[in-house]
């Protein structure tokens, strides 16, 4: 049998009372600081999925399936076509734009191959943008086809029910060109005009940018900064 | 010197047993439930490596490297070719299909350009589905060169020994149109056809599915749910 | 009031001074492991936009910023052009490569479209390396349009900051073939040259391979081993 002094005893409880709290502190600092990191990059998984799955829903004509990706107030921008606002009109827009059937018709082509994603993730895992390339295959069997050329600029958001949506989709359209032709022998004003679909059913808001297509140099701004140098990058 | 109450001892053994682990289990279960959602990002980055490796090791006529990315009893369907069951059968298949030699011939170009994945990772990390989109680059010099559109909607296993496979690969191809022409001067029927390989190396099963390819409406069914909604997806 | 047992106050101590501590270091570990796979994750993450941002600044003429991208020590090799060394000299050929300017000019298409990355993560996430396919679209308006096929097999690094940077930069040119004619109507030796650039601005050091391009078979070697046999690979 043993006596413990007071010493002992005091270590014993500031032991107990301290030291694994520490360590457990520590451990919990670092989980918490991996989740943030973890949720980071499922978020970039996230909307990778979202703006591919956005192309493979339009390749199809499944307007209310491309629209559902959208936040309650997400807008759409096509080229000059202006702004849309809302899963329905976005629906209604994409729709339009395409013929006004679901689906696609015999012999629509409607490919909206969806390229090089640069996200750019907050910090807080909560909202992102992001940079993509565009290179449509459109056209309508014995009649026409397309390529077409465009940059997209778009924001996304995590909803309070953990799941990201498209808060801004913008496609700056650089071309629509005649397959026959190629890039080089657009007529001038021919790579970029505003849709019938717009005219006809027209936007919530307005363009929001003067639009300078090809042969003129067209200038999406980079919504991200450099990813060496931290700077905002200007076109020139 | 000081004796410990009856209550301070028990103090001291349930801190001893009990408080420790309890922070350790926490910890614990936030780490496992960490170590499966690093799994899960993990095995999406392995299985766009696998999927991209098939597309790279088929453009130089890599046959066997490109079976090795396959389960034992993977599976590849192409077009209308049927299904051909194994490694074995799947280099000879691609083999035939692009000539019968190792490798490529002079002036043979044969790119599979692999685009915009959109995973779907099983909750244990252990299975997956993927929708791409393939844009291939075909021909051969001073004869014929084609543009190839084509979505695919294949499956991957992680094996025993943690390592990610393509169990099941199957590219719904829409068109191979001369480019020359562009897809909107196909002949009727020119834009799918049974290969030649296919023919004098019948497949193990034959199409899984009823083929319409342009300017028919080409239906690759997806096998993932809406991202947003949660909701199976179907054309129309 | 109780007395201890020597055997009771020995667990206590070790208890104390052992248990806390092995489950701390337990989960000390299993931490410091998954910072080490996020890091990796994170790394795959980092470099892809780095490629994919210069694709994007390249586009629009933004040498600086593309040249900004690399390493201090870092390359870049084109082609037939030779190496060029150091962030300087790599902003100036990208310069001389496109006309001389900052920007494009008026009818300048310079789309570097950036696909299908497999990026082989070092296991301490500090280098990396990655094969890319090049398909470029360029052009003159009312001049000349082409489509460009190439591979990079570039390198990256993670500096003491923290920031991954292109280390090697290395384009695998295959063809740059006139809109017009497509791959199968190239003239023999039109479809790879060394540009004006290189000749009036010679680089650092010479072509760091043998070029054969198409109609030859353009041999790209793979620097990642093959990610299920881990063997390496190489074309025959």
């Amino acid at each position: 049998m043993i006596h413990l002094s007071k010493w002992s005893a005091a270590l014993i409880a500031s032991a107990l009372f301290a030291a694994a709290p520490v360590h457990a502190q520590t451990a919990e600092r670092q989980i918490d600081e991996l989740v943030l990191r973890v949720e980071r990059l499922e978020g970039t998984r996230a909307i990778k999925k979202l703006q591919r799955a956005f192309g493979y829903y339009v390749d199809r004509g499944l307007w209310g399936e491309a629209a559902d990706l959208f936040t309650d107030n997400g807008t759409i921008e096509i080229g000059m076509d202006g702004v849309y606002v809302g899963r329905e009109r976005i629906a209604e827009y994409l729709r339009r734009l395409h013929g006004g059937q679901e689906g696609l018709i015999y012999g629509q082509l409607n490919e909206w191959v969806t390229l090089q994603p640069a996200i750019a993730m907050g910090a807080d895992a909560r909202s992102a943008t992001a940079r993509w390339r565009d290179l449509g295959m459109l056209g309508q069997y014995k009649d026409h086809a397309e390529w077409r050329d465009g940059i997209y600029e778009n924001a996304y958001e995590r909803g309070a029910d953990g799941i990201w949506r498209i808060s801004a989709l913008h496609l700056f359209v650089n071309f629509v060109v005649p397959y026959e032709k190629g890039w080089a022998r657009l007529r001038e004003g021919e790579g970029l005009a505003r849709s019938e679909a717009s005219q006809a059913f027209p936007p919530d808001r307005g363009s929001s940018s003067d639009y300078a297509a090809f042969p003129a140099r067209e200038m999406p701004p980079f919504q991200a900064p450099h990813p060496v140098t931290g700077k905002r990058v200007q076109e020139r």
